[in-house]
């Protein structure tokens, strides 16, 4: 009985030492990431949640990769090269996929269906910006609201007549699926994403830590 | 008298109907932006003022280069490949020169080296958050004020002991030089080199309709 009860207090005091958050750390596989690439794609669309995902929890919960449909370099708009880590038949399952914006026309149907396959066991699919005229042709926006940048607002509506576009949002949470309005709104967005799968405390150290960002009010008020 | 008259009214006329600022872009090369590049360089540290540079005047103002040690692909901090433009010794002419912060230690003194170089030539070189120690290292620092990200504001006093370090500012600008605090203040200095290059006008069009960013208030009071 006396070993049995010290055996217990050793249990509890070693539970003392660990964090919790540590621990869960430690065990967790970094989430994988997948941003999707395509030549005129807008670099800081995509560059600016993949930031977010990057430096996130120390660099520690996530794993960002491209996704084109060849790894051949592609030019982003305004020309700076990037050389995609995977060709959409060789992508890695994704929990997170982010789809950008730019000249969404390069992005053929084999695309618009690695979106839709990627979505399927993804947590969350995010656009960025026009990125959302790409999931309405994945026919991912049906039934839900989303929003993009300003000037695509009324396109959208079009494009996806049984969406709910929004406009005046940084981002629009619709579960599975998070859309963000123009540009710089993708870094909100991201933000939100981490602070839905690590929580607050995260998202503010990633943010106003690390980042130097000052989300905007807007960011506050989700639907 | 008459004849001359005439051609003088002529004249008068044919110059109302040309916008100056569109005579003046028409004519006009885009402004040469060399990005520095190098092995585990911070994405949005040089994706950020490459997209405010790029997309503003619709894309007319200005040509983006990224210069690194060599042409072959580098790693930037979290894994997104980029192919650099230019080696160093290649890289054209620069009229403005941003130097971003990451794995500075992969920066060798010939990197620095080019920095100096690209700064003697240039109208405004920008660091971005610990970009600014590199700007310390080619000794570009000495009697001014500058600032970068918080975590590094004590030990850029010991790196540049005569330099003016200032804090809590998302960018300091001292004439040639303009040095940033962290990660995305980058897209607030390089907005703030487009006002003085190009107006006002054209730097709240930039951040606003393109990139739907709200420039923080701290932006507005510059010393």
């Amino acid at each position: 009985m006396y070993r049995k009860l010290t055996f217990i207090l050793a249990v509890v005091f070693a539970l003392q030492l660990v964090d919790p958050a540590d621990a869960q750390q430690s065990t967790k596989k970094p989430l994988t990431v997948a941003v999707l690439l395509f030549n005129g794609v807008e670099l800081l669309d995509f560059a600016g949640p993949a930031e977010v995902f990057i430096v996130s929890d120390h660099g520690n919960a996530f794993q960002v990769v491209t996704v084109a449909s060849t790894t051949k370099p592609i030019k982003t708009m305004g020309g700076v090269t990037v050389i995609p880590d995977y060709a959409y038949s060789e992508a890695p399952k994704a929990d997170i996929v982010v789809v950008p914006g730019g000249a969404m026309s390069n992005v053929s149907d084999e695309g618009v269906s690695w979106i839709k396959k990627a979505h399927k066991t993804s947590k969350v699919t995010m656009s960025v910006c026009m990125g959302a005229f790409l999931l309405a042709r994945a026919e991912l926006l049906d039934g839900i609201s989303a929003t993009t940048h300003r000037w695509g607002l009324s396109g959208l509506r079009s494009s996806a007549p049984n969406c709910k576009v929004v406009r005046s949002r940084r981002f629009v949470d619709s579960g599975k699926i998070v859309t963000t309005a123009g540009v710089t709104a993708g870094i909100d967005g991201a933000l939100h994403i981490v602070e839905r799968l690590l929580g607050k405390e995260q998202a503010d150290w990633t943010a106003n830590e690390w980042m130097e960002y000052k989300r905007p009010d807007d960011t506050k008020d989700d639907n």
